[in-house]
């Protein structure tokens, strides 16, 4: 029996992502791309574009996309910052009912200096203008 | 205009809690409590006791109940550290869908020593055994 289930395991595709995790996955391969060709705006499109957006990390939480643009602007663009190269990797999307999701994840930059990297959870939810998220808790070195 | 605007402010009573709001509360209240009273595993009542689990702190995601148990006991519990005075405040309850909840919240403990503090934000969902914690993820000194 248990080389069955191991003979299924090897002939049966693995399973196909549904078209929630394909869609988020976009928002999220968007914005890996945006960031590695220096472009923090175009990073900041997978962001809700409200004042409700918040972002925690370390003992604060920052409220609106404007003032997260800002934050990022000030942490990765100001003198003698670099963007470095982004990755995310183990992302695990799953489902809170239809039109909200939640995702972990791990981010590392490779920057000339260091690589920082940490964990994020992230919550998505279906807007008119698609997935977004709404809201992110980001840590890490 | 304004004064009627702030006359009826006055008057009509603050927005009431919904049912979902209620229901979470007690749950972050009941784990308050327990913190305070020494009782770790008390405190974990409130989190899903599945593998499932998972709890995102600095470069980590601990996954499932029992090991979630034992980080809190590692940290809080073994020799030379104090479960202190906990308190949540700033709770933002939000319904990401009929059965799923976002909360974003500050924490800080009151020790001997220290006042470690910082931000959360909690998934629950809404299990047969009532709202439970799915995902922590916690950041702060």
């Amino acid at each position: 029996m248990q080389i069955l289930v191991a003979w299924i395991a090897l002939v049966l595709p693995a399973s196909q992502p549904t078209e929630v995790e394909k869609a988020i996955r976009a928002v999220l391969d968007a914005q890996v791309g945006a960031w590695n060709s220096g472009d923090i705006e175009g990073f900041m499109e997978g962001y809700w574009r409200s004042p409700k957006l918040t972002f925690s990390s370390g003992s604060d939480i920052t409220r609106g996309w404007d003032a997260t643009l800002q934050r990022y602007k000030k942490k990765y663009q100001s003198e003698g910052a670099e963007m470095g190269k982004l990755t995310f990797r183990d992302l695990e999307i799953e489902p809170l009912g239809p039109e909200a999701a939640l995702v972990r994840g791990r981010w590392q930059l490779v920057r000339t200096k260091d690589k920082p990297g940490g964990v994020f959870s992230l919550i998505l939810r279906k807007l008119p203008e698609g997935w977004r998220i709404v809201h992110d808790h980001t840590s890490g070195s």
